[in-house]
């Protein structure tokens, strides 16, 4: 017998469990930046999520290799679970980086970018099981606001990056942080990534 | 009525504007880098600019999505969207960082990179209009030309860091000027894939 | 007449030419590490590999844009040769970058790294002939052989960074071999992404 249901929602399914990893890393994450005594234990955590995000994203992409007909394009399934992982790859890269390079304390700007990579993970966890039923205007709401929030997340990290070179520390610790605002602002921008494949699958899809 | 030839023009017309809009950019950066007296009044100008691009570039994705039948393969319709946009995203970035760094002059290579990256621009919005006819010969000879550009920037870049790290300079500007290179041969890099796009779509449909 | 089997082999050829290219240039990087006299030598013969990579990668390129039919689904030919293009691009980059930074001698990490590097190499070059029969248990334990040793080259290179930031080295030689560990990492990731294009062929194709 062959039964076309069970597969149509099974991506579904998939892109759901994986906004569920991301919100938790995301909130792991802003977390470590309000009680950074807990970096340690938060960065092995955040590993452990990195590792089961790989595997959704492992076990989405297999199923599209395997599947002939699928319920959304095959380029839009890829591109939205492969920026789903680069959300939550950057915002282990953010934890792993600051236990490396042994930082004593994180900025202000920090703390409130990983707010803001929190509230767009939100966002993305409120929109994607919304792909369900395609309902546009609801879908697009979300988007725009993710946007917004790159946008404020944008204005955070250049006002950052103008305070680490005006402060006057020492040049390892500045080239340590570039790397560090690097890594946040591009959670920032995968987040944007996020929510571009899924506008391009509902304009396909309404 | 179902009329199918104002579609497929619509998107020759959308990159043209595309490229239009790039040059001016290009100009502007070039000129930015020439009298460096004006970098804050043209970072906001370039900022406005960019923000045109995005728009263009969203019309283009947007179209894509919701028609069926395109005129050139919907791949390198997004392929060549992107890499336009990218060209301009990486010329707004220069001087976005110039002012956030609080450069206070230009090195010489810098100007003559920027130049190139005018060149490879001008090739552009001169091959861009020629993907109507698809006249593979002289759409091939633009392409050579912006890879050739590509190559003179190159060695331009190499020159640059070299002096960059023999100068002497404090730790904090090597920084600095490290970064603002590496938009500078992203931006030429990106106008190759321009033309890699171009080539692409000229082969499938020459 | 249309026979159709000549081209169908043709990319398979291709892939194995780019393969074996592959294989020299991370010999040579090997070597360069473990006898960095030769540096300037061996960065003008990497130079060459390159170009010839290149033009391995633009003949498969051209060729799909060509062909209406393909042994392979199109866009896996396209990320393949771009993967396989990518790994090249940064080997070739380390011995570059090492030779305009005047770096006097290499560290026992990047030595270990370009070993690393040079058994995925190895690995591709292995498992590229194995996708004419596609062999799907063959195929994968190489893949899997590939994804471990990037697992150990991260072990490495989180090693080599945190004992440069340790280390007291002067700020601009900290901050020209924080370059070259970041392309030597993505040196790995780009065997990879390999990985991951030949795993994508075989479960479609097997």
């Amino acid at each position: 017998m062959f039964r076309l249901m069970p597969k149509e929602t099974a991506y579904f399914d998939l892109f759901e469990k994986s906004a569920k990893n991301l919100i938790q890393a995301a909130q792991l994450l802003e977390e470590t930046m309000k009680d950074y005594g807990r970096i340690q234990e938060n960065a092995n955590r955040l590993e452990r999520i990195e590792h089961e995000g790989d595997q959704i994203t492992h076990e989405i992409m297999a199923k599209m290799n395997r599947t002939f007909i699928t319920p959304i394009d095959r380029e839009d399934i890829h591109q939205l679970a492969s920026a789903l992982d680069d959300v939550l790859d950057f915002i282990e890269a953010v934890t792993e980086r600051m236990v490396l390079y042994k930082i004593p304390r994180v900025t202000p700007q920090a703390q409130q970018i990983a707010t803001v990579i929190r509230r767009q993970a939100e966002e993305i966890n409120k929109v994607i099981p919304r792909l369900r039923e395609m309902n546009h205007a609801t879908i697009m709401e979300h988007c725009i606001e993710i946007n917004r929030l790159e946008n404020e997340g944008d204005r955070l990290l250049r006002e950052a990056v103008v305070q680490l070179f005006d402060g006057g520390g020492n040049p390892l610790d500045v080239m340590k942080w570039r790397e560090l605002y690097d890594l946040l602002e591009t959670a920032t921008d995968k987040c944007e990534d996020v929510a571009v494949a899924i506008e391009g699958i509902v304009l396909k899809n309404a």
